[in-house]
């Protein structure tokens, strides 16, 4: 292994030369007197081409699909080869031989008939398909995005704690756990500890995992996910949160386009604008386009996913906007927190963010004095004990705040068109699912 | 709030100009026909200093410390001005007035007085304090470095789920919970899921919570904690895996420089050199050097945290470095997955990092050959199909690798010098605390 070892997507710099790659044996065939072998790494994929003699080592060890060798061979330019290069005069080595067959070819074809039960239990391999791999390396990218906008934007980064005693957001569908002989909880979110932080840092974002005991299981909804969060201070409205979350959506999406030109070619994926101004509308408008397009009632205190589904494709029809903003969601639907309407009785300043069609972001403006978030979180029937650090933020000194979530999974789930959010979660926790 | 805002960071750049600011009232003082008031915001803190009659409309709404207010006034430079700039005929405007006396007052007199159980009581105001929040300020930084200097070396973010079926590292001291009618356990590190992914992206890296339910209270113990993981293939040994960690250590302080300028002035503290080459001895070498100086027996299958102590202070006396790997620990003392030394009996290809004598990481090289991978597991007792998946990874083809996980808190707390890692943790979790 001492050897200078090149990787796949190094073989366009070393033209002519004579070079080592390291990496699993993606493909084997022989075609006539010659033997083809795709080499995959851990960043792509490169082919090799040799006399049907070359691939022998691998054939007395009985090495298949899967094995792990070097190659040294030397790299030539061929438009017919895949990503315009190949290695010719291949010499294989073979360091971890695999006899046995693997549970699901990677290959796209195997991949598209395989039953999704299948998918999920294999994941420690299936992931190792370039068109599987490739949703993960653009969730590490819209992390990335998330991030580093932020710290551009002045936000500083805190990692909350997921073990919490009390009462969470709600008190329902949460995962219990006994804490050295006390009751304790899995943080459904991190928004009341982001909220106190902004009494910190005014401008906070976490990236961790949060927790659900969701009883029922859809497309779109997992037990475990990972919550891309934000929180600022001083803002003036609902609205001004959701400029930061385009803003933030703008910053994800070129860091994607930038890191995964690859990964993205990869899944044939294309990236959606972001606009300058995401269009927006309040919720009375969508019940109202909803009602006159005979789509649903004029009156309803949520949308329905069909009704979400219609508005999406409203957007994109009148603005040509995968996203739409709709805000000022009935106060009886959002959690005590939440900041009321100045101007529209009954309505919040809180908005969704709906993503072709299906919401992705819950964001808006928080209740910042005191006593505001002491008679709502009364009236929510939540016993004050149970809050106490996340009232004494607010007892000393909280400016105007809001801010939002965006699910990384269902994000790239929506963004990528897959079919369950499952295809887009590294290992997804579900009712019956908690391996591998 | 609709005026233009300036952070306090940005008053240089604005002398001779009248401008607005926000934040709140960290100090406020009389002398003579004099008021001085130090406002507070999310990224540092300024002076303001007018006639005495400035702050009544602080004083007509009972507004003390941590008031949030607007303030308007004229930059000046000012060398006898803490930071050298102040805002003179300063304008005040109550926005949210704080009439109550804060349970800690935020200056470090007050803090360093103030016993442990208040600090971490009232981390929601105590954190605000400058010297305070410095060190979270670090810890982001510190994670962004380890983030950007992995990126730099090719290694691909990942996030593994939190909530585990079946064994997880070891048995003992984990949080069992109720996962919809069956047991589940949060993980106690991404061990295993990182070793997985090594298969699919061969580098690979984690920022996230950890879960161990220690019955045992330390100064340097959590019940959960951030772990920064780190797992590569196609290594040659456990010393290059070392050597990867320098280069991370390297880009966390360098990171936290570029930074945390401003933090590190606050804390009055200094980074450590991270040499080229980190002062490496084995496991048998440390034993003796121990039993030379009369600091512990010349056999033994670990160190103490005594011993740990001594030699921090050797490799600070011999080689100038806050930094000492000590390699081959016995494999007794090892986790099942670990590689043996191929040339010393009983000795494992793994590494401890003393930093400032104090563990701080633990890293090697891992099985990577499936047979001896089952064997091990079966050694330790572990019922295979409990680790099922992490086994498919290793029956379709693993390179050697290995890797290494920091503690994030722990690594704040020695490089601050803390004399408790619950004050380098946001909000701690031990046996006694889940709150706030």
């Amino acid at each position: 292994m001492n050897e200078q070892r090149i990787r796949t997507t190094q073989v366009p710099n070393h033209i002519g030369e004579t070079v080592t790659l390291r990496g699993w044996v993606h493909a084997i065939r022989r075609v006539g007197k010659l033997a083809f072998l795709v080499l995959r790494d851990g960043w792509g994929t490169v082919q090799a081409v040799g006399k049907a003699t070359s691939v022998e080592p691998l054939e007395q060890q009985r090495a298949g699909p899967e094995t792990v060798v070097s190659i040294r061979g030397r790299v030539v330019a061929n438009t017919a080869a895949p990503g315009g290069f190949e290695l010719v005069e291949p010499c294989y080595e073979v360091l971890v031989p695999v006899e046995e067959g693997l549970p699901v070819a990677l290959n796209d074809k195997s991949l598209a008939k395989a039953k999704l039960p299948t998918l999920l239990d294999h994941a420690p391999t299936v992931w190792r398909a370039p068109t599987r791999r490739a949703v993960l390396q653009i969730s590490a990218a819209a992390m990335a995005g998330f991030r580093g906008t932020l710290h551009q934007e002045g936000f500083t980064e805190v990692q909350t704690p997921k073990i919490v005693s009390g009462a969470t957001e709600s008190g329902a569908n949460v995962f219990g756990l006994d804490y050295f002989g006390e009751p304790a909880f899995l943080a459904q979110s991190p928004q009341l500890y982001k909220q106190m932080m902004v009494g910190v840092f005014e401008r906070v974002f976490e990236v961790g995992p949060v927790f659900r005991a969701e009883p029922h299981a859809t497309v779109r909804h997992l037990a475990e996910y990972v919550s891309l969060d934000v929180e600022f201070g001083f803002i003036e409205d609902h609205l001004e949160v959701a400029r930061m979350l385009r803003t933030v959506l703008a910053g994800m999406t070129s860091t994607i386009e930038q890191r995964c030109a690859s990964a993205l070619r990869v899944l044939s994926a294309s990236l959606p604008e972001v606009p300058e101004a995401l269009p927006t509308i309040s919720f009375g408008q969508a019940r109202a386009m909803l009602a006159e397009a005979g789509q649903g009632p004029a009156q309803a205190n949520d949308l329905a996913p069909s009704e979400e589904r219609w508005l999406g494709q409203w957007a994109e029809r009148e603005h040509e906007s995968a996203w739409l903003v709709v805000t000022g969601y009935p106060m009886s639907k959002r959690p005590f927190y939440t900041h009321p309407s100045p101007s529209d009785a009954g309505a919040s300043n809180s908005f969704d963010l709906l993503f072709r069609g299906t919401e992705l972001v819950t964001g808006g403006q928080r209740l910042h004095r005191y006593a505001d978030l002491v008679a709502a979180a009364r009236g929510a029937g939540i016993a004050l004990d149970s809050i106490e650090g996340y009232l004494e933020a607010f007892r000393y000194g909280m400016p105007p705040h809001g801010g939002f979530a965006i699910g990384l999974e269902r994000f790239v789930t929506q963004l990528l068109g897959l079919e369950n959010i499952r295809l887009g979660t590294l290992f997804p926790r579900d009712t019956n699912r908690a391996a591998p």
